[in-house]
């Protein structure tokens, strides 16, 4: 049985640096499998990063293990984590990453990654993927302990991204943000729509409106093909957040909007009206 | 022995799409090995898609499961139909992809895709790749036979996308199209050249012209270099097709054509004279 | 045990042919986990192709087979030579890249495919890493002897592509080039850090200048972060070669230089001054 390792950076694909980083962890241990989640981060973007695979590592096999090397901090000396939860491993700088990851879990174990005296040699200031995360995430798939890896950390010193977080208006209305726009020009929110009724009330009678960017959108419909072709909708992503798509088309054009904007949830009764 | 899983996507690698899909099949089957085919299909293209495996699954070892999710019917009520063909299997939306798959083929066992009730809950709307051809495709690749997937579907009813076709005109000549374009600028055309002497006649004492955008080139050579550097060519390209290049540059740039633009092949005297 | 195979080609990530060549080797030898290095290589890039390969291969474990396809020469009588080195094996076409990874080690054993009688109708004359690199590799996985793939090859026989080199000026400068540039707009020497004092002479009391484009950087730092955020600086890059760099910021940007460009490396007094 291969244990699976997933890689999550931002190195891009132009460069060798995601294929020498799969070299060195072969290397070590060759019973694995590796699967990109995704190399296309936006460089330093530590919390996108942090949002991909918080929606993600749920769906891989109990005991992967996670590796994130988005990492400006690389050569300083911020740690590095090793961590166990929800039955998965991670591994990732401790800036901003897994404080995200952890927020409303039950973490496990958590340690910071020791450099050994013997290899610190061996070690670049500039490719920590290759030097470091590699060799101890191909240790971590073969089942090391992590208490071999360096000494216990408490969670609660972590490394924390201050975030807007959702706005709840006087008028009952809440305030989200794009944290990602995907290939199709879907605009994915951070308001997880199991938070919904919480911050908003019940929806009987009422329909839900997206007001973005140069427009506005009524209606959370089930998928895409509940409203006509080139039309807008919101719906339930794949994420588990509200999104705002263009079935057939591109949300990103219709609304001419970007990462890190504004959308803003309301409900109004079925029977009023809404102007342009 | 691993069996192989393909995976054939316009998910694009900005997003975490493919790598999801990947982990939800290994989280049910993790004795595969999966290989990319191509995730930069554009956007809901079904048809770029479907030509794309039909040029390339045979390479593949037997019993590959080929899938396919170029989907923009996600979450409607189109079907999702696996099969069986010279001895690989496959995966598709019914949306004018398995039908071209299987023309001039023989196909097997055909089958539409049942969501079982106690499964149904954890279907999203918008992610059938992760939540209904993942799991599919893992139990394909372990060998489960189709029928335990759903009921059979008859091939005669699949959904078939109009395609215009070669046209043969009075002077002879064919006109074809430029279906795709690779990263060379190589312009591949529809036309498969096993077909060449029936639509056009025998080729003795005679030169293949292919007239397309600002110009024409003059002869089938066997490979890129038969001409000099920087000159045009046709050939039979990698897909079994004509394709039209120019030697260590691209025809794409060459010719200022795009995708789907004509192509007019006609078989002139090797005597004969052609003005600019 | 599974063997790694490592794959860098030009042939982009639009279409199918990377996923097509690992169907083909799969189809021989299904017992290789295969890595992709770099599929991005600027068409007909030889030397890039080479250099990349030689700063990454040693990472991956003994045994690894490395197939390099950047082949402008396709179809043409170019060999196609396979090679032992440090424990690595190697395929690539006898374009330069060859030559420029057996620089300065010591190569074993070399032969020049030969593409046997009964095979030859199969193979294409424009995608020769589907119809003879990849039932190469994946022999050369399996643990052929190479004698059996062709006849000995003589290195010394090889193409061997003309690279500028270092140019030592009169006041002791060094003229380097811009060899990659990577996504985070790090510039990449072609200037190995185990060479320099042996170029320069001693370091002691003096700093490293790298004047380049619009400007210029001293002091070669440890790392990213010995200088504060968005100012440039020279470090030692993940290929062992001088890098310039700018923290969390793009050098390319900062510099307006491109690949090819020349960077000159210079040693001044700690006490000097440098005007802007």
């Amino acid at each position: 049985m291969m244990t699976v390792i997933t890689l999550t950076t931002d190195f891009g694909t132009n460069d060798e640096y995601a294929g020498v980083m799969k070299g060195a962890v072969l290397r070590i241990n060759p019973r694995v499998t590796l699967v990109d989640l995704c190399h296309l981060i936006p460089p330093f973007d530590v919390m996108a990063a942090a949002r991909m695979l918080d929606a993600s590592f749920a769906y891989f096999p109990e005991k992967t293990v996670h590796v994130i090397v988005v990492d400006p901090g690389v050569g300083s000396s911020r740690a590095i984590v090793a961590f166990e939860m929800d039955g998965h491993f991670f591994l990732a700088p401790d800036n901003g990453i897994p404080a995200y990851l952890i927020r409303r879990r039950m973490v496990g174990q958590m340690v910071r990654l020791r450099v050994e005296e013997k290899n610190a040699h061996r070690v670049s200031t500039t490719f920590h993927g290759r030097d470091l995360f590699a060799p101890a995430a191909a240790k971590m798939a073969d089942g090391i302990p992590l208490s071999c890896l360096g000494p216990d950390v408490d969670p609660a010193g972590l490394v924390v991204v201050g975030e807007p977080g959702h706005q709840v208006e006087d008028d009952g209305s809440v305030c989200a943000r794009i944290t990602a726009i995907d290939r199709f020009g879907n605009l994915i929110t951070d308001l997880d729509c199991r938070a919904l009724s919480d911050l908003m009330g019940a929806f009987e009678g009422r329909d839900l409106v997206a007001t973005l960017g140069q427009g506005w959108v009524r209606g959370l419909v089930d998928h895409y093909h509940h409203v006509p072709l080139s039309r807008p909708l919101v719906v339930t992503g794949s994420r588990g957040c509200l999104e705002i798509a263009v079935n057939c088309g591109s949300a990103r054009e219709y609304f001419k909007v970007s990462r890190g904007d504004g959308v803003r949830f309301s409900l109004v009764g079925k029977e009023s009206h809404l102007d342009k």
